[in-house]
């Protein structure tokens, strides 16, 4: 099992060969997950929850807000149980939650979860309402004081519905997009969500700068982080954004809100790190969306896919129906640098499912 | 391999998982051990050696001061084997050894052996004439003063004949014991050990405040680790107090010593982690020795055991004749929080036996 370089060199992801990660899971509600059928990351009517029992489930093992593993209405299970198999076989050292807007507070002790007085952002089809700016500044705060014992830092994401929102959020900076991203569907719901994306456009104002776009249509996750990005380069923390297409919104961001100050960032110590099942997916492109940055970004993907098992419900990511999250891709990229083998991290999350 | 939960949640082995732990091996000799029959943790005759060998072989896999690995009359190899095995999978980042009353000096260079001007103390039979009072207060200094770069200390023991002392001082407290404490037999010698104990409390006095009690039946494991524990809290080490009902009664000590004194304790950052041959045991009950706390305790058991193995004398594990020691349960549970399988284990220990 190993990765493949999307854009940049391998030496990056080879430099972290063997060495200590932490992991951040930034956890946020949308109340645009609450359009039917618009997202699969979860249990219908409460989605609200997933990113509560992905991180109570990565943690301790225990989903605690509810009694069973959130499971979409095929049966696809949460990537938490990647991301969880990974941390069993070979752990991050640390694992911190990030409190972007979550309905419910999850149940665990010991684990640091910060808090910065963030609520759930509102539905995009009428204006999202968040404090861009303030929540800019918070991730920006965030990441210039941030520190860690470990070598470098996974940033992964757990917000139920966020494809469309990073979808919507590149639109509205100007972005090329169309055909280009992800969804947890394998029939990308494209008529709702892009209903819901075309909704999200109407709300906005040719005047509106950056922020005012941001504060309409994107999300909390995708904002705070951006700012954690900038932020966190005063420290030349080396940062792997876990995740598929959202990862790649955030960077959007970050290059938008650089442009409109003249600014520079040296991106040499970051990293976006995905499936397979993105980058081979065929109703969206990653690699399209980073080559629109002003910067290079080095970017992979791990080879990991379910062809050692005969799970029905593993077979399920294989044909598409789920592709990223939790940061499972960093995950399955952190297994590879560390020594696991597919056939150890297979095993391992059939286990969870008994 | 898992562990299971005996008491609390399972969040702060979990919130360890990945993290690096200081190993801490208390070796101590009470003359309790010359009584014939009482313990197999060791060489008839010679067991004031097993502390001395236990360390030895932890740190440097020689047994420098006899010729031969600990082993019981039926063959029983010391559980340091199951410890070293672990620290060869998955190092520990650091030993260090606490002379709590050694016989024998472990000849052992570079690991730092902490001394702390203890004797050996008496056999309990004709009171064992500990300076409890002064053991204690060396174990709160040390514990108030402990400082690691490490995340968590596994605090583990080795002194043989422990169950008899750890029994009968928590007979002395006034706490509920029978049938609730553990031997290294299967087939408990409890004639041997009831008559100790029953010799020990009748050298106390109704009139005995809690440390000329202590003075009389414990050990100096006992009654420096409830100082240790006590004093470390001004710094909120995470402490895994690694064994089973020996480390049972040295909670049962800082139960009582808080409440002769009306004190309280921060018990969120402590736990106790021993084995599934002791959770099991039909024998002992150690979760019943910990419901007398005042305070609560996180307590976990490895589900380590050696059904993987066909090595005769580690069968002997799993029909009872040996459960814990030298930290073995806590080595298990840390080996599970830092992947490794049953297998690697099982494998390496036998590698040590040819």
């Amino acid at each position: 099992m190993n990765f493949e370089t999307i854009l940049g060199k391998v030496d990056f992801l080879e430099f972290l060969r063997g060495k200590k990660a932490t992991f951040l899971l930034s956890c946020s509600v949308t109340k645009t997950c609450e359009i039917p059928n618009i997202s699969q990351a979860g249990i219908p009517g409460k989605l609200y929850l997933t990113p509560t029992l992905d991180a109570e489930f990565l943690c301790t093992k225990e989903v605690r807000s509810l009694p069973d593993i959130a499971q979409t209405p095929k049966g696809v299970p949460t990537p938490a149980l990647i991301t969880r198999a990974i941390h069993e076989l070979n752990p991050y050292s640390n694992i911190e939650i990030l409190n972007l807007g979550l309905e419910v507070i999850p149940q665990i002790n010991y684990f640091k979860i910060h808090n910065f007085d963030i609520k759930p952002s509102e539905s995009i089809t009428a204006g999202a309402k968040i404090e861009a700016m303030e929540i800019f500044q918070k991730g920006l705060e965030f990441g210039q004081n941030y520190q860690t014992k470990d070598e470098y830092v996974i940033l992964a994401e757990t917000i139920p519905a966020g494809t469309t929102t990073a979808n919507a959020t590149a639109k509205a900076l100007g972005y090329e997009c169309d055909g280009y991203f992800s969804s947890s569907f394998k029939n990308n719901p494209s008529d709702i969500k892009n209903e819901t994306i075309k909704k999200a456009l109407d709300t906005i104002d040719k005047n509106d700068d950056i922020f005012e776009k941001l504060s309409k249509v994107s999300d909390n996750m995708i904002i705070f982080n951006a700012g954690f990005i900038l932020g966190s380069r005063v420290n030349e923390l080396k940062v792997i954004l876990a995740g598929g297409t959202q990862m790649a919104s955030v960077l959007l961001v970050v290059n938008s809100i650089l442009k409109s100050m003249d600014g520079e960032i040296d991106s040499s110590n970051l990293a976006l790190c995905t499936t397979k099942w993105i980058s081979k997916d065929e109703n969206s492109n990653i690699k399209a969306i980073l080559e629109q940055l002003d910067f290079p970004i080095n970017t992979y993907a791990s080879e990991f896919d379910f062809s050692l098992s005969n799970h029905p419900a593993l077979k399920l990511y294989d044909e598409g129906e789920a592709k990223e999250g939790v940061g499972c891709g960093a995950a399955l990229c952190y297994a590879t640098i560390n020594g696991l083998t597919k056939e150890q991290i297979t095993n391992k999350i059939e286990s969870f499912l008994g």
